[in-house]
This record gives C-alpha cells, structure tokens and sequence, in this order.
C-alpha cells in the first residue's frame, strides 16, 4: 500500500454537482444503469440530509483515524471525505473535534465504512455522516495510508474527484467523467416517473402503465379466482 | 414453484381488524402463545406507525419487483403487502411510485423481506414500511413469482387473508381463523395488564404481583447480603 | 452458573456518577485508556438519552426475563439494570410493565444485551434503553440465574457497583474503584479538547495542532501535487 | 402455538424417497422450479452424507430440546428429524445420546435450525447432522412445542411426511403430493444434464450448447478486442 | 488498559487438567451448571484436536499481534494462548512462525477472538487453533495490550490461569478454584450418561428413561392420532 | 453497467506465476505491504488446493450465472474466473456443468463474491473455488453483466490480468504491473522468515530475533511478577 496523499484532484463542475444531489442516491444509482451504490449497511446518522460532493478518498487503517487530519487539508469548500478501510472495523473514527476542523474547511459530509462517534454533537452541527458504525471507540495515529488514491469502500470502487451523492437511501458514487450523461440521464427519468406519478395518483395500475400484461403472460402467470 | 395470482381471498371482518391494530404486536403474539412473529431485523422505515390489515401475500425474487405490480391490482382498501422472498436479498424492491400506486388503491402499508427506497418520500406520505433493509438498489422486472398462495416471509409462515399487525416493536401474522380468539385473549390480557400496571405503578413489585418468590426459592435461588 | 441475588452492594457516590453521565461514553471511554466499552450492535431505543447509575448486574437465560423481578427489588434510586445473557438472543424481555414498575423504583434506564418490547411507550415514559434488538417477542419465567454477581454484557466484564455510562454513542463500564481517576482524566481531556476545538475553528488544521507533519514523514507518507 | 404430538403422518413411498436422494437437493431444487430450499447457512456437520427420508416435523423453543425425545418415539425408521425453532438460537440442542436413540431408532439424519454438539461423535456413528452451528451449549427440558405439525425451518415450510433431501450442498424439502412429479423431472434433468456435460467436456461451449449468443446480442452485450 | 505483563500465575494441578482434556467441553460446560462456554463462532481450524491446558490470557488490539509474543515468553508446557480483542477483528494475527515458537516452548495450542493464517502449516505442524476467522491479513506491532490480566474472550470473561477445554464442540473455561468440583461433576455426569447410553441403545426412549411422560402431559402436552 | 465482454487482456509471464503460486497467499499479501487480499469470508470449498492464475474478470447479478458463460470462451489455459456480484448474494451460481466446461478451457479454479454448488462433484473433479458460501439455489440467465472489465469482488478491486493466488489462507490480489516486484520481495521474506524460523525453533525467542524489548519498554509495557 503506498503512503501517498495526492493533493490536487479533478472535480466536477460545482453546478453539476449540485444537480446530483437534487436527484438523490437512488435517481443516479438508476441512471448510470444500477452502478455505483455503497451497500446498503452504510446509514446515515440522522434522517433528512441529502448532500453531493466530491469524493476526498482516504484509505485508513482499523482503529486508525490519521489519514483523516491529512485529508482535511486537501480538501475543497464542498468536498466530501470518503474512507475505506484495509480490514473491517467498526472503531469511532471520527468525532465531533474532526467535524468541527471538516466543517470549518467547508467540507459537506462524511462516508465511512467503519464507525463514528459524537453522534449527538455531529446532529447538532448539522455535519452528515453515513457509516457502517456508530461507537464510542476511539482510535490511534500509528500506521499512514493514502489520500486521493483509487480505494473501495463498501463494496464500491471509488476515485478522487468522482462525485459522492448521499441521503436517506444510501451512497451512489457517480463517476466523475460521467456525470453529464448521468445529469441528462437522470432528467429523463424524472421527467417520465412525473408523468408515471401522475397516472399511478389517478389510478392506472403499474400493470397497465408499463404495458405488463402480456409479458407476464408470456412469462407463465396464470390468474386464479 | 407456482408462477400464479389467487384474484379473490378470504379476509377477516374489518372491525376486527380495527381492534387487532389497537393491540400491536406484542399484545397480538402474547395472546396467541407467542407465536406468529417475524424475525426482529424487520424494522419500520420511520417510527411511530401501528397498522393492521388483511395480507396480500407476494413471493418475489431477489432483485425483481414484478410480482408488487400484479399484487397491487389484487388489493382490497385496507389490506397490507406483504412479501417473502426466494433468497435473501436487500434491493430496493419498493419506493414512492409504487407507494404512490399501492396509497391510491387504499393499500395500508408493506411488509418486505428484502429492501425499501425513497424512505423519505415514504415518510412524508405517511405509507409506513417494515423490511429487512433500505437500499438505493433498484429491481428489474423479470421472474414471474406468486400472489395470494402461502408464503415465509422473515421466517413466519403466511397465508392469504390472515392479518398483519405491525407497529415500532415489529409484525406479527395473526391466523384469519383464529381473529375471533386472539381479539378475546388480547382484551383479557390488556385487563390483566392494567391492573398489573396500577400495582406495579403503586409500588407493588412483580416478584409479589406475580407470586413469585416461593417458585424462585424452589427453582434454587439464594439470596445473600 | 450460581443462582444466587445479592442484597447489598457497594455504589460509587452519588455526585461522581453524576459527573460521568455529563462526560459521556465517548470521554470516558478515552479518559480510561479506551477500555470498558460495550460492543457496538448496543443503540439506545432513541435518540437523546444520557445517563450514569450503578450497575445491578444480571445474568438471565435466552427467552427468559424471570431474572429481571428479582433485580428490581434490590436497586436503590439511581440505578441502572445492565443485564447479560448466557447465550447469544434477540427476544423482547422487557416491557411497559417492567418499566413501570422499575421507573416507580427509581431505575434510571436499562442495558440488555438481548431485546426488547412496548419501545413506543418506552420512548413515551421517557425510560431509555440499550439493547442488542427490538423485538414483540415475549418471555417465560422458568430458569434462574443471577443478581449482582459479575457478568460479561455485550463483551464488557461488568461487576455489580461499577458505573454504567450510556448516551447515543453507547455505553462505557467504568470500574468502581477508578471512578476517581475516571472523572479527573475525563476533565483534563475536556479542557485540552475545548482548546483544540477553538483551535480548529479558527482554521488551525489537526495537522499543526497535533504536531503531525513530522511524525507523518517518519512514517514515510509522500505528498505528491 | 399448539403443544400437540401428532402420531400418525402419511409419508411418501419409500422408493420414491430412496430416488430422490440419489438425486441430491441441487437438483431436486431445480426440479420443482427452485423452490423449498432451506437457507444456506444450513450447514453440514461433517462433509459426504446425502440423504433422503420422511419429515418428521419438530417446534422447539431456544435452549430447549423436549420435543426432539417426544419426537423419536413417533418416528419410524428411515425418517428424518427436521427441527424449527420458535426463535434464533445456536445452543447445542442435539448430542451422542440422543443420536445414539434417534439412530436405534432407525432415524436417517437430523436437520436444526440451531446447534449441535458432540460432532466428533456423530461422525463416528454415522449419524449427519445439517444445522446452523455447532455448540457445547446444552439445553433445559421445560417448554413443550409439537410434533407433526407444519413449521417453518431455516426460512422454508415443511409439512410432517414431506421428503426431506439432504447432502453436501444443503437440504431441499419436497412436499409429498409432489415427490411423483419431482422425480420424473429429476429424471428429465439429469438425462438433458448428461448430454450437456458430454458436449461440455468435448469442448463445446455454453454459449452454443444453449444457443445464447443471439439471446445475448439481443440484451445488448458487446464484445470488445 | 493496562499495559502489563505477568510473569508469574498460578495453575492447576497437571494431572486434573489431563482429566478435563478426556472430558471434553460439553460435558465440562454442563458439569458446571452451563457456564464457561465462548460463543459457537470460535471454531476450530482443523477437526480431531481435543487439549486442555492453563490460560495465559492476552489482550490483544485488533491487527496487532505483539502481545502475542510477550506472552509466549511466560508460558510454561502445556499452556494454552487464549487471546481476547478490544474491538471485533478478523485479521491473521497468528500464523506458522509464532507456531513454530509456540510449540517450541512446549504451548499446546491457541485460542483467538481473531484471525489466524497459514492454516495449512498449521494443521501439518499438528498445531490446534480455535479462531473467529481464517485470514492471510497481516498484523503490525504498534499497540501494547497485556498478558495474564483477567479477558473477556468471545463473550466469556477469562482469568489467568483457568483450564481451557477446547475440542470439535468449542472452548470452554474452567475457573481454577472449581476445577476439583468440575472433575467430579464430570465424573458422575459420564458414568448417568454411560448408563442412559445403554438403555437407549437397547430401545428405551428418552421419554422413559428420564421419566418425561408425566411432566409433558402436566405442561399441556396433547398427543393426537 | 457497461454490458461489455473484453476479449484480450494482458497477462503476467507464466513462470511468474508459477512463482507467485510458491509463495501462497499470506506471503503474496505481505510482499506488497498488506494490499490486494479478499475479505475472510472467502473460504474454500475442500481444503489443500494453492492456485495462481490471471484473473478472467465477471461482473454478475444476483441469481444470474449467465455471464459465466460467456467469460468461459475468454479464458486461457490457467487463467482464473473471479466473479464480483452487483448486490450481495448467496446462489449458487456455479456448479459441475461449468465445472465441467471451465476444466475442460484449462481453467484453473473459480473465486465468486456468491455461493457454489455441487460441492461434492467439485472435489471429486479436483476443481477449486472459493467463495462466500455453499448453496444448492440455481439461478437465470436473464440479465448480462460484463467480462474483463475491471470489478470489486469481495471488498478488493481486481483488474483483468490480475494474478489471483489463492490457498486454504485465503484470495489475494497481485497488480499484473506488480508482479515482478511482489516476487522479489516475497523471496525476500521467505528467506528472512526462514532464518527467523530456525532461531524460533531452537528456542530463541521473537522479543529477542525481533528485537522487541527495548521498544515494548519504550511503548509502556511493565512486567510484574
């Protein structure tokens, strides 16, 4: 593993990546054909945020929150720290002291496949956090790993400057020579579930809205009184 | 296994229904010998919610939602979804335009072995879920499955017609032919329960509400200063 | 396993536990060499609590909430029912009705590495809980096991008398006889934080507060543009 | 729940049930349309047995095994014990001296949704075990379930005199009005699988043996230099 | 934590370890009234092992394994490493180097709430380990832990010098000071279990042989046709 | 999802590895500093087999073998299927037919982020694979994923042409571009931790060849008697 933190990353357009957040996790997930998404035991602290940004990556150790104050440098106004782990770990690596200094450089939210902590203070500041954890545990500052390289985190192969979009849902990551088509592809899709919303609110049925019946024939069901 | 949708199912008597959602869960599977609850990782998507309704049963495939669209044409104002799955999966099976279609119908609610998206439109439309996981991950529309026969959802068997009362402590699937019986014994048991609670609030201890301390001595007991 | 409740146990005093539901698990988690902390499936039933008691610790059975009764009788005001199981389980063994009557009792709040049930009225009567599950799940009174002897609660070694410290990050064990040393490295790690926390809010990076650059380049991180 | 032993079951021929055992639970599965697969953390004590015989169908409560010897008495030889349990639990609920019974008996086998222990044993005297972990923890006799009534193990229903195959890869439970038309498609299978094997080994591929190709281009993969 | 090393334990007497090592850990485990027992995913890394031996007890730190070789110095033959972890890890903190100086020095074999490597050497070395995981993952040798201090061990609380019991079925802890009692208990628990063997070989039911009839039947126990 | 079958990648020398299988897993993961290795619950299905080979690259869906296939006519002699899934899932999605195929294609073993069946024929064959679990459940052809691009299989980003070497240990992951490196340093290793065994072997102890004891001092660590 190289001990490199990289310093300067693309990023995304600022406009775009505001319209990715408008679009939420399961939107983009949808538009760049189902690719992309953290798994699903990642969970946001508090209910409600909905934030993009670009990803900061950090590779760190368990029990090992380093990495974290060398990230914080890097970053942009807007960023968003994304941290894989080298191993499973559910440690609180990052608390409310990290959030404030996070917060105070302009930086949007945190992903982390391991754990967080201060979670009251956290929700207070209104500072987003989705991880794999929540826990008390503290961590030391013994083993560097990397800032702004390629890393996977839960599951997700993610490169500095992709674009991270964060709510309820989950975490997609949309990568960051995509994010036009996924932009367009998203509007799209908005676009034709409003007219779906509108017929389902109405009282069309998904069967008839999406033309179902005869493919489901086809397929073998069979209705039964 | 059946590719077929049962159109018409027995259901239990509304107002019985009614009464069997003022119980909840906890009361509901107490009165029936404990039994009839699904396992405790299915979770509500937002607290607060406490529904009873006559199960349309769905079996699905991992990945694939086509069976909610047929099952949605087959509900009755009133009834609740409640889907087993062919193997353990997390996808998103469900979000707000199913929600919406599954609202206009008077569908009560969800229960899914598998995962829910758009959690927070969910909430603001007041359509309380209960499932396994909440995933971004959508579905496709492939492997016809079954509505309406016998299913397993979170390790409970279900049959078409039997009532699903489902509240912050879980769901439990009350048997549609033994309605009559667990609404007596609930009843009994909330009375029990309210003296129990008068007492216990009085200061009484369970240990002598309950006669307890000659069957502790028996079973071994000692206490020591 | 001894069947046996001891009557009399020794507190810490009254002020020092108050001072260690102010720190906080997080703090005294750190303020003793992060140690005495339970594992990390422990979440509160919702979200806000935070309390220190004395510990009357628990041994019950899977399925079995007998143990509890006996518990009640011997807690003092202030207390806190931390409680252990002797094998892995998720069944809801405590309710409104023991609520009530440990509430009526003085008990601060629970600590189960098992379930529980009626989280709804819980939440209502203000009577927070830690626990491995939610579940409707209930319980019988059948094998007896222990009151205040030592036990071992989500993989934490609790001894009957030490001080349990439990908030939203979860919950922290602190020994008895350390107390004293507990709350003078918590306060000492308050003042240093609170001068770090300004620090960075002034903009001081963790780099520079903490004195990293050096060490970091030892460890041999490279920057790279 | 009903605590009732029912002494008389239908079962399948014995024929039938010896056929379907030669089949193994892959294809057994894929016979009946991949259905009645237990969940896949069933495991196997020891590795090589494959089995087939009549349920004879238990409900156990954690920690708990009274009705495994209420069970044996009304088993007949060549059966198989399949054991659901009332809730999650891996205690040790199986051993020698039960096997030791269950075996004089002319019990086949034991499937349990919780654990066993004295495997050394076991495998010694031949007898396989598939369950859900392997644990010195015993059990006490205290709470009666049934015998010979429907239950669901391990995520699947199973009906008393259902066939229940058993081998390396899992068990698969065959309903008995089913074993017929299960085994004549067995036969299909392995037949259709035979040539197929043949023409793999040859060096044909999948791809044309199964004429996938247009199948393919139609989904829209694209090959690539 | 305290980061110590002790040197000198006490230990029980050689030959009753032996004797504990014939009895194996379930029928220790139940000698002492179903305790002692570590969780069932602690499994061993090959079949057939069956040891007993004094604890030197190691708190470990996840992903460092340093303590480990503090500890091996301390050891006299015939010791068992039992390895606790201040937050849940998989790493292979033991592999065929520590083996070869584990044995070296006369220890009998490793328990670890961990992971372990080199599993191929191992088992040719004739080495037995019960671990929580299997892992090529390194460790570093960063953090101090301790040796001989009282452990918490997948979910069991360890003191220096206790017996381990380890074979196919678990681990089991006797204290030191019941080792006595255990033995006896073991005894008579064998010489029950060799007479109930017989009877039950010879076609006896458990049902008789336990006097059961009477106590199921008074539980509400109903046989039907 | 790119829907993507890439027909020629680049591969690492033969003899390289060749080599890289010599030194197993663990040794491979320690020679390029604790990166590439697949999360531990990746297990082999029979104990013993040691394989390196190029990795063959499979993005899958749940329950959909279909890509397999079409990866199959791609391979080399002695390449290796490494198979990633888009959603977590235990199907068995590779059994005898494929096996029959693969080893036909000189394939050398499969590593799959899902489940396998037909275990039993699979060591028969002497045909190995890894993976998370085993189980009988089949699986559709319905929807194409991709071959040779790159993917994440079980926590670990892998690209085409990765060498895959893989034993009882576990799966790690050598960067083609690294292999010459890795190979250097891996004999490296051997050779020191040859030397290392020796000393261990004849009693010296690790605080003593590691040179431990000053820094263990220095870290805190006190002995008591």
């Amino acid at each position: 593993m190289k001990t490199v933190a990289v310093k300067n990353i693309e990023r995304a357009a600022t406009e775009d990546i505001s319209q990715l957040a408008k679009y939420g996790a399961a939107t983009v997930h949808e538009a760049q054909r189902r690719t992309g998404l953290l798994k699903p035991y990642m969970r946001p602290i508090y209910a409600g945020a909905r934030i993009a940004g670009s990803a900061v990556t950090v590779l760190a150790h368990p029990g090992d929150n380093w990495m974290l104050h060398v990230a914080i440098e890097l970053c942009q106004p807007g960023d968003i720290l994304i941290v894989g782990l080298s191993a499973d770990n559910t440690d609180g690596m990052f608390g409310d002291l990290l959030a404030t200094s996070a917060q105070t450089m302009g930086i949007q939210g945190l992903v982390i496949d391991a754990g967080v902590r201060d979670v009251a203070d956290l929700k207070t500041m209104n500072f987003p956090v989705w991880s794999r954890a929540i826990s008390a545990k503290g961590t030391v500052k013994e083993t560097p790993g990397s800032v702004n390289l390629p890393i996977v985190c839960a599951g997700c192969a993610v490169n500095p400057g992709d674009v991270v979009v964060a709510d309820d849902d989950g975490v997609c990551i949309v990568a960051r020579e995509q994010v036009g088509e996924v932009i367009q592809k998203s509007e799209q899709r908005l676009t034709r579930e409003e007219e779906v919303r509108t017929r389902l609110a109405n009282g069309e049925l998904g069967l008839d809205v999406y033309n179902m019946r005869e493919k489901l024939a086809a397929a073998g069901l069979e209705y039964q009184e």
